[in-house]
């Protein structure tokens, strides 16, 4: 199989191919089939599962299989299986990482070597958010872009580095990891174990608990009064809602995570200087109105003649583009192994 | 000119020749013969010209003409020049950048077009600690890594990024620029125009203001009698020194030294995962009783399966590591321009 293997994976895909891109969510897993081009022409999703029965990895193969199905009807050859997963993933071995909180039941598993064994396909793995930057660089935002990072704030806070046309993996497959950077070395405790990360201010969860925080005892706010009384109730989405309506607690959390995500980039422009920087994940959304306090809080960090070459875009993602995303591993993967010149 | 350069351009540095790497500081300039083993075999140094006289560029030509006839009386023959310099550089076509607050009379200067046309021969320009970075990947800490990160606090504090054998220098040269990372973004105002930079907390001229700071109205403290009474007198090193002997104020700023730098490292080890980070520059040295304390305290920020794999190591450095590091850029470009496989 190794030969086979290696004799699949050394060409450069065609423009009449397709890949499959597989995104494996907390919530739920799609599989599309996407041209070179980045077009997806069909796709489907199925949740994704985590009940602990062990038939989280069945339920992907059975999506892809019937994904695969579909492609094949439409006489499109498939070249190559990309795949996304919410965690670390040593990219050379195909392996998910131990700490995958979202899919734990793939926690440590070979995903590439399985899914090669079921469909004799090259399949590439990589972390969810680095192959979305791949994607952005090969479709997307970054389309002609030498270098170019990717923050992705959702529930948590998933990030991807492409500098010069490569993926950022780093020796243990953490590379990328920009949501846990401390942005205050003095911070409070974030649930990663680390200290003042970027996602205690600006990912959704840590927009959500600092909101429950600055209510507590403050028993008529309106952003309470909106969640129906109950903190628990209070989302992201609700806190920038309340915010852009003149809640103060809410006004004060979004304005904490808009210079958060400044000082990010000017940690990114300053340190990682790409030509450019996209916003995107399930935050994203909400940041769109808020895209000029960005940037000005941006300017308050990052060095200025850096920051003025570098190109700031908030792009609400999709599924598509987590697909998409996995089919640009894939491209990338079987490109770069092609020994032709 | 252009035909030539591109035919002494395009080939590898062979065993037998020698390399000049040229370190331009603040305070000196040092050229020195090193070979493509990493070993200095001769080297001059002089003042760094910045009196406004506009003879900077000159007295660097001297040196280096004075240096290239002592190599070439021992018979070795010069592949190529590499030059380091303190600030951003447009590394494609060897222009200094225009903040260079260290050697003003370079800023704008296309210094290696200038050198070219004086010596007939390769010249390759780079941020100092990004050469750093490459001479560290190639002869020093980080030989055999895949990826490398270089923290060097001095006066400044400088940094150079090597991922999978490739520096990363940014779209406008101020890749590796980490001294300007915010580590608390709601930190005071720094010399660079952020704010809350790592380079307040952890520079030579940071540590020593922080220092000063704390010392207004402690008339009494011990630092400030060390420093005779002059708060203008603190330095970084009279700051560690009283530290050690259990000056509480000084204590302070060096645990804030060791938080910040902690932080940093949790930054580079989540977001760059690289295998091996190297602290030096002229803090280094009063740094190296103060691994156990930093490593504990980035234990507080970084992944700890991340972390566990990252060999890092204090360097104090000195000139030769500078001039290597500039023969390590001139390699690095030679080798990789070389067409043959």
């Amino acid at each position: 199989m190794r030969a086979r293997e290696r004799h699949v994976r050394a060409r450069r895909v065609t423009e009449r191919e397709v890949l499959l891109g597989v995104d494996v969510g907390g919530t739920t897993t799609s599989v599309g089939v996407v041209t070179r081009a980045g077009e997806v022409l069909v796709a489907q999703r199925v949740p994704t599962h985590r009940d602990g029965t062990g038939r989280a990895l069945e339920t992907i193969v059975e999506l892809i299989a019937a994904v695969r199905r579909e492609a094949e009807g439409r006489s499109r050859a498939i070249a190559a299986i990309g795949v996304g997963v919410p965690g670390p993933v040593d990219t050379r071995r195909g392996r998910i990482g131990e700490d995958v909180p979202h899919v734990p039941e793939l926690a440590g598993r070979a995903l590439a070597a399985e899914l090669t064994a079921r469909f004799g396909l090259p399949v590439f793995v990589d972390n969810d958010v680095n192959a979305q930057a791949l994607g952005e660089w090969m479709f997307g935002a970054g389309r002609g872009a030498c270098s170019l990072v990717v923050l992705a704030p959702g529930t948590g806070f998933g990030a991807g580095i492409v500098l010069e046309g490569r993926p950022v993996r780093g020796a243990a497959g953490f590379g990328g990891e920009l949501g846990h950077t401390p942005v205050k070395f003095d911070g409070p405790p974030c649930w990663c174990g680390g200290r003042g990360c970027l996602a205690l201010y600006a990912s959704g969860r840590g927009i959500a608990e600092a909101a429950r925080a600055r209510l507590a005892g403050l028993a008529g706010a309106p952003l309470l009064a909106a969640a129906g009384g109950d903190p628990l109730a209070i989302t992201a989405p609700l806190v920038f809602r309340a915010a852009r309506e003149g809640d103060p607690a809410a006004s004060a959390v979004v304005d904490e995570a808009c210079r958060a995500l400044g000082a990010m980039l000017g940690t990114v422009v300053n340190g990682l200087n790409p030509d450019v920087v996209v916003i995107t994940g399930g935050v994203a959304e909400s940041l769109v109105p808020l895209e000029a306090q960005i940037l000005k809080r941006a300017g308050e960090y990052a060095f200025h003649r850096a920051l003025a070459l570098t190109r700031v875009t908030i792009v609400p993602g999709d599924k598509r583009t987590s697909m998409r995303g996995a089919a640009a591993l894939a491209i990338y993967e079987m490109d770069r192994t092609d020994p032709r010149p």
